[in-house]
């Protein structure tokens, strides 16, 4: 019997990174990672070929949206085939043995920095570098025997560069998680979906937005996202993006047809299942 | 009779910064700029009373929402007095002389340079490095002396450095403004403002947030701009921001006294005087 091929995933960071754990957990099979290092890479990547799938993160709790994806969303025209929401633990690691009054910098992502803010603020004589990804943090403090550096990453990390856990949780908020959507180029059997992403142009003039979201309410489906964005050069107007859920698929189409009528240049971004929220 | 004094105005980034440009446009007065290089340490002076005032920019017409300003504005509770629309022109700069052939480096602020990529795309053999600021690029490249290197800033830059523009307006969507918000920690005389900005939380329900912004329809309140924000550690509820336009005040009273009815913990971030959008 021939061996099944191994789906290749583009993923932003390298491995051990949060979007390699996201890709590992949703897809729950061995699979190749392709690292990415900037978030248009990663679509590059799936656009032509060298990936089956891209995983994306496209929201934090903390840190809100990460709008310039909707942008490449958007640019790309891939499918959302699924999501997953991924509890956000982060650790200081060090070399093994360093103690915490020997640490003279501490290196991450942007985005974990400012997740371990309250912990990072009651640290003095501390320099903070910011790099592009939390495990390449942990690699370099490997690999370069950075002593007097700390990196805030996961403990994937921790265990493939063999450093040790300074300190657990550092994370501010600890029910802290990172949305991240599953792409494809190709369509996808929409059978067992109960949530969408969509996206729609309004006028900027009384109601027009209200009289949507009133058709979605009048066919019982819940909105777990809304955003407005600018529509360059039509001050006047502006494009929403909606994350939609439904317990009968029926509801969510007689929704559609309707809503079809009310707004202009309607696009379905995926239709996929809707993730679990488990906080550990 | 007594010199006024000039007003303090608390800006991210340093002299000759959009941010700057931003501030002088909107109190077209003498200022003292107050240059912070974080959105954190603006808001610290305003609150410890260094600055009266401070200008932050909350969106762009292409990078879409900075949402962790957001954040900032509900962490510090200050009030938005007012907003600016700036159109954003980018340029290349280099020390004079030299040409576009011998540049290898072009440097500048992240959002400066996604808002050029076509134009950087075509270019070959260039490294692209990111900064704090564009002003501090182009102060950069003269100080240093950088005869390889090229900043992308405006042309206030250009000529407080002495740089040439070597290409002019490399952005690539000609339309492309900023949104910024002008703060201040003390209450403000209402009576001449059409626009507000508000804060509320929902529950991810079917319709919760359809009956709130039908009551704003229902007494003609144009809504300008929307999104919702995670609430950390309540999966199924979450914080909507939108910002609301009337053109009489009593319809703006009648519709917050129902919406009151409708959702919890309302906040007024701020009732202002809406800004022109002005493409040049």
């Amino acid at each position: 019997m021939a061996k099944k091929k191994k789906l290749s995933i583009a993923i932003q960071g390298i491995a051990t990174s949060f979007h390699e754990v996201a890709a590992l957990t949703y897809f729950n099979e061995p699979i190749d990672t392709i690292e990415c290092l900037s978030f248009h890479r990663l679509c590059e990547s799936l656009k032509n070929g060298e990936a089956d799938y891209a995983v994306m993160a496209i929201e934090n709790s903390i840190a809100g949206s990460i709008l310039p994806n909707y942008f490449l969303l958007q640019e790309y025209h891939f499918s959302i085939i699924g999501e997953l929401y991924l509890p956000i633990h982060m650790h200081l690691l060090t070399l093994p043995g360093v103690k915490l009054s020997e640490i003279t910098t501490i290196e991450s992502h942007p985005m974990a920095i400012r997740q371990c803010a309250e912990y990072l603020h009651a640290l003095k004589n501390v320099e903070i570098r910011e790099s592009d990804d939390t495990a390449l943090s942990a690699k370099r403090v490997k690999e370069m025997k950075l002593k007097t550096t700390a990196a805030i990453a996961n403990e994937h990390a921790a265990k493939k560069y063999g450093l040790q856990i300074l300190e657990k949780r550092i994370e501010t908020h600890k029910k802290n998680f990172t949305r991240f959507l599953v792409l494809t180029k190709r369509s996808h059997d929409k059978k067992e979906s109960n949530k969408a992403s969509l996206s729609f142009e309004v006028a900027n003039e009384v109601g027009s937005l209200a009289d949507a979201l009133m058709t979605f309410k009048n066919n019982s489906i819940n909105l777990t996202k809304i955003q407005s964005i600018p529509i360059i050069g039509k001050p006047s107007e502006y494009s929403i993006h909606i994350d939609v859920e439904w317990k009968r698929r029926k509801q969510y189409d007689d929704a559609m047809h309707q809503v079809l009528l009310q707004v202009k240049n309607l696009n379905v971004l995926g239709e996929y299942k809707k993730g679990k929220i488990e906080y550990k």
